[in-house]
This record gives C-alpha cells, sequence and structure tokens, in this order.
C-alpha cells in the first residue's frame, strides 16, 4: 500500500488540543500512546479504500484517524492492570506504567471521545456532509462497541482456563481483531459515497485479511524464532490460551490462511479502480514471517 | 421539570442490543449502572429544550439517552479502584464489585460507543436530518473528552494534597459537572435545529445550573446532616478537599447559588415557548435540602 504514514502522523497530531490546565498531562498521555511507532494498517486501509472509491486522502483523513484513535484507547485500556496488564507495548513501558493507572484510563476513554469529535468536527462535515460523516461515526461505533471490539475482548476474557472449539475462537476474533479492520475500510468507502454493494465487499475484504492476520499470528507464534519475530514465542502453548494452532493445527490454518486471502481479492473485483495495492497488501499479511 | 423518567428508561433498554454470546455478561453489566435509579436529570434537560425548541420527545430521545449513557460510564469508570475507589453507587455496590474491574472497564467503553451508535442510528438520522445529528453528537464528544469531563477529573485528580484557588475548584467543577450538563441542554436545541443564539442560552443557563449544583452540594456536606440527606457529612473536609465551602465560606457560596439561578432563569429569555418549568427546576435546584 501506498505509503500514508507520515500524513497520518502528522494529522493526529493537528487534531489533538492544547490543554488548558491540568489537562496537559492527559494530552501528554494520548499524544504518548499514539505517537508508539505502529504500522498504520487501519487508517491506511480507510485512506485506501476512500482513494479507490474515488475520493481525496484529505476527506478521509478525519476517519482514518479515528479509527486510529480508537484503536489505540483499546490497546491503553488492555494492558491496564485489569485486563492484560502488561508492562509494555511496541517495546516501550505502555501507558499506566509512564503516567499511571488513572490517567491511562482516562487517556483512554479521551482518545474514544475525541475520535468522534474529529469524524463530526464542522470541517469533516463541510467536507463530506453531514450525512456521510453522521454514518461513518455510526459504523465506527458499531464495530468497537458492544457486539464489536469491546465484545470480542469480553468472549477473550471468558476463554481463560477452558478449552473451547474453533468456531468460538474465530467469533472472538472476529469480533476483537477483525471489526476494527472493517469499520476501517468500509468508512473509506462511506466517505466517498460509494455503493452499498462496495460497502459490503470492503467488509469481506477486512473480515478475511483480519481474521487471516491472526491466524497467521497464532502460526507465527509457534514456528517462528523470537528472533525473526522480535518477540518471545511460544507464549500461546505457555498460556494456555485457545488458538487456531493449538484447535486445528498447522496444516487447517496454512489452508486457512490461503482461503480468506483468496477471499479478500476476490472481493475487490466490487470495484472498478486500481486494487494492485489492496491486493499486495493482503498477501504480504498472508506471507509475513513476523 | 415534566416527568419524563419512565420514557427515558424505557428508550435506554430499547437502544441496548441482545448479546450474542459471553457479551451477554457486558450488557449485563452495562444494564445494571444504566437502572440504577437516578434522577435523570441530563436526559431530561435534553427533552425539555428540545421541546421548548419545537420538537418532539421522541426525536430527542436518542440524544437524551446517549448524555446518560455518557454519565453512567463516567460513574463507573469513577468508582474503579484506580480512580476513586468506592464500593457504593446510589446505594448499591457498584458495577466493578458486581462484574470485576474488568468487565467494568470494559462496560464503561461499550457505553461510550453505544451513546454514539444511539445518535447516528439509521432511524436517528432519518428523523433530525444527518447533520443535526452529527453536530449534536460532536457536542457531547466535545463537552465529555479531553477539555471537559474527562479534562475535569484530571484537574480533581491534580488537586490532591495540595490547596488551590476557587478559581481553580471553578475551573474543575465547570469541567467535571458542568460541561455534560452544557451538552444535555445544547444537544436539545441542536436536535430541533434552534438558531446559534438559542443554543449559546442553553449553554448559559446548564453552565449556571451546573456549577450551582456542586456548591450546593458542598454547602450541604458541611450543612446537613447525614440523615436529611441520606448519605454521610463532612466527607469533604474530612478528606481536605478543595471546596467552594472550604475556600469562600457560606456566605459567599449562598450568594453564588443566588447569582447562578438568576443567570440561568436570564438565560431562558431568549426562548420564546415555555419555560416555566426550566426556570423552576433551576430554582428548585438552588434549594435543595438533600
Amino acid at each position: 500500500m501506498k505509503d500514508y504514514i507520515r500524513e497520518i502522523e502528522t494529522a493526529l497530531e493537528r487534531y489533538l488540543p492544547e490543554g488548558e490546565y491540568e489537562e496537559q498531562k492527559l494530552i501528554d498521555a494520548v499524544r504518548y500512546s499514539l505517537h508508539l511507532k505502529g504500522k498504520r494498517v487501519r487508517p491506511s486501509l480507510t485512506i485506501a479504500f476512500a482513494e479507490l472509491c474515488g475520493t481525496t486522502v484529505e476527506m478521509a483523513m478525519p476517519f482514518a484517524c479515528a479509527v486510529e484513535m480508537v484503536h489505540t484507547y483499546s490497546l491503553i485500556h488492555d494492558d491496564l492492570p485489569c485486563m492484560d496488564n502488561d508492562d509494555f507495548r511496541r517495546g516501550k513501558p505502555s501507558n499506566h506504567k509512564v503516567y499511571g493507572e488513572d490517567i491511562a484510563l482516562l487517556a483512554g476513554d479521551a482518545l474514544q471521545s475525541i475520535a468522534y469529535e474529529t469524524m463530526l468536527s464542522d470541517e469533516a462535515i463541510a467536507t463530506v456532509g453531514g450525512e456521510r460523516a453522521a454514518k461513518a461515526a455510526r459504523i465506527l461505533a458499531n464495530r468497537s462497541g458492544l457486539l464489536g471490539m469491546v465484545g470480542g475482548q469480553v468472549i477473550d476474557l471468558s476463554l481463560e482456563h477452558r478449552t473451547v472449539g474453533a468456531e468460538i475462537v474465530q467469533l472472538m476474533e472476529e469480533k476483537k481483531t477483525a471489526c476494527l479492520i472493517e469499520a476501517a475500510c468500509m468508512m473509506g468507502c462511506v466517505v466517498a459515497g460509494a455503493a452499498e454493494e462496495q460497502i459490503k465487499a470492503a467488509e469481506r475484504y477486512a473480515h478475511a485479511i483480519g481474521l487471516a492476520f491472526q491466524i497467521v499470528d497464532d502460526i507465527l507464534d509457534v514456528t517462528s524464532t523470537a528472533e525473526e519475530l522480535g518477540k518471545p514465542i511460544g507464549s500461546d502453548a505457555e498460556n494456555e490460551k485457545n488458538t487456531f494452532m493449538s484447535l486445528l493445527g498447522i496444516d487447517r490454518c496454512r489452508e486457512m490462511v490461503a482461503e480468506l486471502t483468496e477471499e479478500a481479492i476476490r472481493a475487490l473485483d466490487a470495484f472498478d479502480g486500481d486494487t494492485a495495492d489492496l491486493k499486495d497488501f493482503a498477501v504480504r499479511l498472508a506471507n509475513r514471517k513476523k
């Protein structure tokens, strides 16, 4: 995919307000997690689909950044002691290790609200229209909420210390991981005023690459070396986690990744424009070694 | 004010989805806190201003409920051990005491997203139009976020173990308490398509009653008896909190409440309709004994 990372990171900074009093500490905490170097997969997908459907990077940017803000809030809350209790995120101390649990909690909360403020700003409404802005923001709320990403985390919590079937692991990952990627891709189409059929195709693409991404993750946790992966391996087995690998084995997992990648590529047939980058992205995701 | 409580509580229930798998536990947690008997002040104000500006209760309802959802998420997160660590809320065990910290955290997160889903639903957009729905949702995001309610909580955290001037306490309470009441009142006007001047008047009314409400709280914590108030008194002094009472004394506090109540009533001059209920509400708030 075209490299939108620098533009996204500049825009993320632009949407943050200045603190008026002690809120500066909160804004610092928000900024810290927003700027941990990530691959910016979700916002890049929003922009890629928006461009594919005929709109500009600028029009898509508030929505792209909003997805990244919601993703970031979920990482901050996920790392909290009452959740995964992770001290590190992307090789740096996690938010609550730097700012304290109270500020980290509030930084996550604030990131969620600023995502909506960004998508529904006067500027965004003037550019894409109230109806499209509202619809795109609704999709993000839906996929990140009760029956989407947050729901997936609840399923994940419920799987500790019990063994379930692969269909439950799939349901969990569909919600926890794929839902937000679906929102990212669908929002790009909505902002560009694409047809319902194309929004659905973007959803299918996102669902397929989201699931494939997770299965590859599970495979690499078993087959890779810590050196290749850049993080400890074997942690799933150690934690007795229900994963695609533990439940289905490597052959079926590789088969699924291939099927899902084909599915993603097929979904792109619904678009007239140049989908080479999005196809390439799906293939690289399937073949990644880390 | 007219009694909208039953309609609000029915609607709150209607906007909640059914859980598909383990998410039912999350939805139960959300429902638990949404249905703790409260006075429903914020959603009632949204509806009252919407009706004053000429629209129906039905049109205002998604926005009224969204304010209550955001208020509820803030209470759940506020009670968490890393924040106020409160075991009780409105006389019942707080959310995390019933469902655990992890689920309480996620229930708060989910309540925030469902608030936006509710305001930006196809139904809400079809009824009030995309532009108004987007603008109302933006106001809620703004007043509940970084420089609003959440910002106020950060200021509150920063005041522990130090003494500040009354203007800082006022800034904190303006953000922590008044901002969400401002959103409630302004959104009612926006949904009804009211003029900018009336939206500003609703903001002034809300700001004044929000601040008055807090000052009365501080006064009652000193002058009331636990029996009258239905909760322990003297807790502010015990916790060495910076309050309007500790910084300004009772005479100035009573004077401020009277001034703010007048200010609120004066703001209502911007409206042509019947403002008797909203006037009465401001007066009763100032004179309340618990």
